[in-house]
């Protein structure tokens, strides 16, 4: 019987950081050799980072990556290791160099041999074509006494692709590494997608996840090895660094009970705010912060932000301010003391009636006669982003703002208001799935860390009197199909009428999604957790004279 | 003696508009026949505009612009017409379909043939693989006695690409439709190319690009015609809608004295503020905005973008907005007054101590015992912004900002704050170059419209007393060169060094930018007018810990 012991290291490098994640490679390379692991597999381009973006247009940058590769290569006396890293070329017609999106197959200290991903994904958030050359080849490798195919990414989910050549030409097993960002439910095409390509070519499979949040994108790890027969018999924790280590049988089917099996997530609630919470750690710590400040409102968003925001980065680094006007609810006050309360985070009141009244006073020569408006609710907003960015700018703190996705859609929000920040934690969360995300963390706690009452008000953006968000925007239940339709599955107009929602309705939805993308471009980036998210995963014109409706 | 009648339709379409697009290549076919013209060229995707992004993956857009083609189609009876559209194909493999960024040839009625763009440029702003799949044919065509090939922009810089296929197959003219982006010095090296291509393969080159401003980009037309022995016979206009009527050629060089070559710019100074200010009319027009405002401070920045403002929608649609703190010299109020008389657009006065002290009134408790910083210069900042947000909630007019390049770069600007606006005029303006301008502007119109004080007085943000630009700053020409080499050059910080700059200096600078990355992705689009400017031209990390010195 043929046994590899492989391990899969699932680490979480940061972009740029080309020593640091050297020196965690070369941490995971020692670990994986106290276990006497045959082959240690690393993530793509684990060497930068993903994805590094124009930094590879540095030369420089290619270089400094090229040279950390040789000191991982020194590391692996007595091992065999898979890194991803960028590889470079002069090219064949040009005299400039081409790079590759590539694996370095390390072994007792030598490198023999590099793939180049074939299939490069230039959709959706990805812009692969924009850096690299897709490679032709793929070959496989004698380890040992095992034959190895090495894939990256994308070539996996062709089923004529690189894989399927490794297998005809004999290799035992495929080694695919992945930068692999999360969406809801990604975890589960994954892995039947794998479990199809493994079965397929009755070969094994061993796919290797990064893990780790980088600006829009969170990498969920969730690596599995899945045996000939096509059943998974690994799969690493999601949202968490890891080193999985396990004995493949290469020569069958793995015998029953043989498993490694990381819990996966019990709801959708659960992978999602696991999401929000690894984005939010990383982009702080990443990012040389230690501290954030939030809004406090009293609503729904601003107190899940803020239990998100502790859940990441600890209830002492989390500091809520309040900023009520005369049209702030005692209700509001309440709720949100309760939730600081329960969550153990300093909140600071600061009244924002004295500076909205300085304003309406200095403006009131050239608004003489005119009512108030939406002017005035802006003012407002504003006021208070003005405060949050104060207490950023004087101890440092990342303002963690607080819109969901629904807003962002529609343009209910106030640019340089409440979209003022750095960081938009649920941005691509949805407002019905926000309350779905409270409800898993009170009863994950057992207690109502997010008071009840929040749950069940009627939303209010509290800048005028007895103000609903229902006064501008269909019930969120009646929105949020709307928008999925729209924005994530291009639906034209008549293909959402047809399914039932009214066509005033629906024009006046689409109508704002197509008026506010001069807001979302200038949006802070946030967490994607959809298949599509606004950001990099969505690129629209602003200037955009189309109407479907 | 083999002549054709060629008519060169340089018309500005609008991204989205299918049917003002559709109406206006009407308009110009029937212009070009009443010229009894035997061909009439329209730009690259001119039924869509051009980049319609992320609008290219709705399935009814597409079906929209081949519903317009058809009308198109109608209306070349007597006549023939090369149109850019974009085509709709099912895919060989897949069940999906593929769209190809393609240009349609209708004669007298009839699709007589299409030609799918077989060069798809995926670097720089461009994003084609995102969307199209690339042709693999070039075929040429027979319109009368004349063989033509057409082609699609990029297809025309492959000195082995579509137009030398199509010369061999015995083409006699290349017409190639174009959405050619401007930067600075481009015109240039399109005419050294084009030339070239004609020479080499012996053949007539017609080269048509559309014109007009769209967010970020502006195409600048300058349509040429070139004959077989690569001199131009005509130029179009840079920066205007014009339609060309040429008679070519085909069988020989042309006749020495047959040339129609529009003025180009006589510096470098004018061809820039022509684009500034067609940028400028193209995104308050198409955007249905009607006046914009500027805050006026006196200084440089503000004054170049208050006249481009003025040139590109007229005085009576320009409001100024002067803003003075304690801070404010007497010089930032009369030199903005005099700008404001010399442009003859109304200047609107609201002081913002009395805003500033209500907020420092309502921070001081948490701020006790903290000396004053760039917290209480961003407040004051973020004030005008406030301000200038509140003009636009009211009235409806766009904020235009007035940061340069040089700010944007380093992060010299406060966000939310003189950043806080819907369109950033001179973002891709080096400040050297903002100077430059002006001196172009004061000697074109014979006066001092900019005041001449503002032009050699030193910059200061005036956020704090006897505050200069250069407290924070190197000496901007100093700045500017590094900040091309790194940021437009990609040169290392080695490379830098070598040209003579200070290493502290450079490695000040190169911090700066690196850290600014937060601030430019919430920063408005603005207009293009160097080989790299930020926005979709650059796309970097903001987390992101790679250190080039």
């Amino acid at each position: 019987m043929k046994i590899l012991r492989l391990a899969l290291a699932q680490i979480n490098p940061t972009v740029g950081d080309i020593e640091g994640n050297v020196l965690k490679i070369c941490d995971f390379i020692s670990k994986a050799k106290k276990q006497n692991a045959g082959i240690v597999v690393f993530p793509e381009l684990a060497v930068t980072g993903y994805p590094p973006e124009d930094l590879l247009l540095k030369p420089q940058f290619i270089s400094d990556n090229l040279d950390a590769l040789k000191r991982v290569q020194r590391e692996t006396k007595g091992i065999t290791a898979v890194i991803g890293f960028v590889d470079r070329k002069t090219g064949v017609k040009s005299r400039q160099c081409d790079i590759y999106n590539a694996a370095a197959i390390l072994r007792n200290g030598k490198l023999i041999g590099v793939y180049y991903k074939n299939h490069l994904p230039n959709y959706g958030v990805f812009d692969e074509y924009r850096y690299f050359k897709a490679g032709t080849e793929s070959p496989v490798y004698a380890i040992g006494d095992v034959t190895v195919g090495v894939n990256i990414c994308e070539d996996i989910w062709y089923p004529e692709g690189p894989a399927k050549s490794q297998a005809v030409a004999g290799a035992e097993i495929i080694l695919n590494i992945n930068a692999s960002p999360y969406h809801l439910g990604k975890l589960s095409l994954r892995e039947e997608m794998l479990s199809r390509r493994a079965s397929d070519n009755n070969i094994a499979v061993a796919y290797l996840n990064t893990v780790g949040g980088q600006d829009e994108l969170v990498f969920d790890g969730g690596s599995l090895i899945i045996d000939r027969a096509g059943e998974i018999i690994v799969r690493g924790r999601q949202f968490e660094e890891e080193i999985i280590i396990a004995d493949v049988r290469i020569d069958g089917p793995s015998r029953p009970g043989k498993r490694y099996l990381a819990p996966a997530a019990s709801s959708l609630g659960e992978e999602v705010y696991k999401a929000l919470v690894l984005g939010t750690r990383d982009y702080v710590n990443k990012n040389d912060f230690s501290k954030v400040v939030i809004g406090l409102s009293g609503g729904v968003d601003s107190s899940l932000v803020a239990a998100i925001a502790v859940d990441a980065i600890s209830k002492e680094n989390v500091k809520g301010v309040f900023m009520p006007s005369p049209f702030t609810s005692k209700e509001s006050r309440e709720d949100s003391s309760a939730l600081a309360k329960n969550l153990g985070i300093r909140i600071i009141d600061v009244p924002i009636n004295e500076i909205f009244e300085s304003y309406r006073k200095n403006l009131k020569r050239e608004f003489k006669g005119i009512h108030e408006d939406i002017t005035e609710e802006n003012l407002q907003a504003r006021i208070r982003g003005n405060i949050l960015m104060s207490f950023s700018n004087k101890f440092g703190w990342l303002v963690l703002t607080t819109g969901n996705k629904s807003e962002m859609s529609v343009g209910y929000a106030t640019l340089y208001g409440d979209m003022a920040g750095g960081f938009a934690v649920i941005k691509d969360v949805p407002k019905t799935l926000v309350y779905e995300l409270c409800k898993w963390k009170n009863s994950r706690e057992g207690r109502a860390v997010i008071p009840e009452r929040v749950l069940w008000k009627e939303p209010s953006a509290e800048l005028k009197p007895d103000q609903k968000d229902t006064d501008t925007l269909p019930p969120y239940p009646v929105l949020d199909p709307i928008l999925k339709a729209y924005i994530e599955d291009d639906k034209s107009f008549e293909d959402i009428l047809s399914s039932g929602c009214e066509k005033e309705c629906v024009q006046k939805v689409i109508k704002m999604v197509d008026k506010s993308e001069y807001k979302r471009r200038q949006s802070p980036p946030g967490i994607k957790i959809t298949p599509r998210a606004f950001g990099k995963d969505r690129r629209f014109p602003i200037t955009n004279k189309y109407r479907s409706y």
